[in-house]
């Protein structure tokens, strides 16, 4: 079994129901994307992160960073809190990834009581790991290090990982409200993640030469996926699904040559603030 | 004089009329910009790049970073597209910067017909910094260095520079519509903000209780700034001005606890598909 610590929640969600909401929200949403692709993963829910047992990390890993809400994850090895405990686990972990002449840093946090400060801690391993490469070259690096070693002592158990990454970050897919998403384009294909990452359920009506698989780019975004809608009317659809509002892909220049106002329905435009760049940044990254 | 080499242009930007156009509004802006600032520039077009020569490069470019258009730029320094001769200045900038056991990596690009190709000028730099620092432990790291040197040559002239700095990007002020931007807000100066770096003229609109103070954080960004109004009536006013739109500084969350639309007149929202991470970063690095 591998663990893999998630992390989440955005900086404004404070209150308590709010968060009980999100995380659970969250959890559903990674169970379903789970049991979708087969894999079988367990959640632990614990003070502000989530803990999941896998024994696919790969495809866990594949299914988080596709998560919305998941800011950032990272497989852990757990020991308990006590320095010469994390300083081994440390020192293992290092061992397998430092080469000759390469560069580390420790870099350690600490919530609960504990008889060493973060800092006394990380100094602790990070002489103990030069101790174990002795002869190697090995530095300490604090600035620009080749590689960084984390702990995360949380009370009683200890978390030490090398990596941290990046989920697609925002809220949880069912937390806000329903949005029409008008596809006329790969460009709306952009608008639609965009509000499908700030926790709208979003109903795809294609309008566009696409085809049924450049449309399902969006499939591995979503694990309550069940396709999209061939339309004319939006607006009839619009009240027929309850939706607050329609989303198109249009930017600025667009939106100049082609406005066509919906009388009384609110429109959102995600791209409009957006460079050229940045937009065909994230298709590139997102779509290939 | 310190010469500064400006690169600009949205990919998409392809028709001779439209990037003469864009090209002309963005020299005006940057020459306002200086007249306002009192610092005097001059400026160079030639195919796809401008270049700036000023006595207070500091000043200079604190402007270019705020000016929307400009993608990045560099002081560069210039020299005949001789091999020897782009070396010599090599040499020079880079026995300045490079100390002791660092690494660096030589970045060539060529336009034009030359007898060398890319690689084979920046191999040639490479072994005179090499021969220049000899006994100082200097290598060549093509991947990490801890320094790079960029030549670009452009036909007969070329320049080696070290530096390259972002601007804002996007499209220069005034190359599109009207907006008017309701200031409720920060967050909708950031909206404003957003709007600008589309091109659009914004007109703003405080109905807030921010200071004049906070709302001119968006002057340095506005060469052609002429304050802000208060009105009750933003519907009036968007007749009045001409305007194609409203902005607001609205999230997802906020629209649906404020929604009042504004019949028949487009409203962005160009928060509406950002995270709170995104849109609180961005004002942070924005207006501090």
């Amino acid at each position: 079994m591998t663990n893999i610590l998630i992390r989440y929640g955005e900086t404004g969600l404070k209150g308590e129901p709010v968060r009980y909401k999100f995380e659970k929200l969250l959890v559903e949403n990674m169970m379903l994307a789970h049991k979708n692709a087969g894999v079988s993963c367990l959640f632990d829910r614990q003070r502000g992160r989530i803990f999941a047992s896998t024994d696919s990390p790969d495809r866990t890993m594949e299914i988080l960073s596709k998560t919305f809400g998941v800011v950032s994850f990272s497989p852990v090895e757990e020991c308990p809190a006590e320095p010469e405990e994390i300083a081994r686990l440390a020192v293992s972990l290092a061992s397998t990834r430092l080469k000759q002449g390469m560069s580390f840093a420790v870099r350690a946090r600490r919530t609960g009581e504990h008889a060493y400060s973060s800092m006394q801690l990380a100094a602790l391993v990070g002489e103990r790991i030069l101790e174990a490469t002795r002869g190697l070259g090995i530095t300490v690096d604090l600035n620009k290090p080749d590689f960084e070693i984390f702990i995360e002592v949380r009370n009683n158990r200890a978390f030490v990982f090398t990596e941290n990454i990046p989920g697609p970050g925002g809220l949880p897919l069912r937390s806000q409200g329903r949005v029409l998403a008008i596809i006329e384009d790969r460009k709306s294909l952009l608008a639609a993640w965009l509000m499908m990452r700030r926790g709208c359920t979003t109903i795809l009506v294609n309008q566009s030469e696409l085809t049924p698989k450049e449309i399902e780019l969006l499939k591995p975004w979503n694990p309550w996926w069940n396709g999209f809608i061939e339309s004319t009317d939006p607006l009839e659809l619009l009240r027929l699904k309850n939706c607050a509002g329609i989303s198109l892909g249009w930017t600025l220049e667009e939106f100049e040559s082609r406005e066509k106002l919906l009388p009384g329905v609110p429109v959102f435009y995600p791209l409009i603030g957006m460079t050229k760049e940045e937009i065909e940044g994230r298709m590139a990254s997102l779509f290939g």
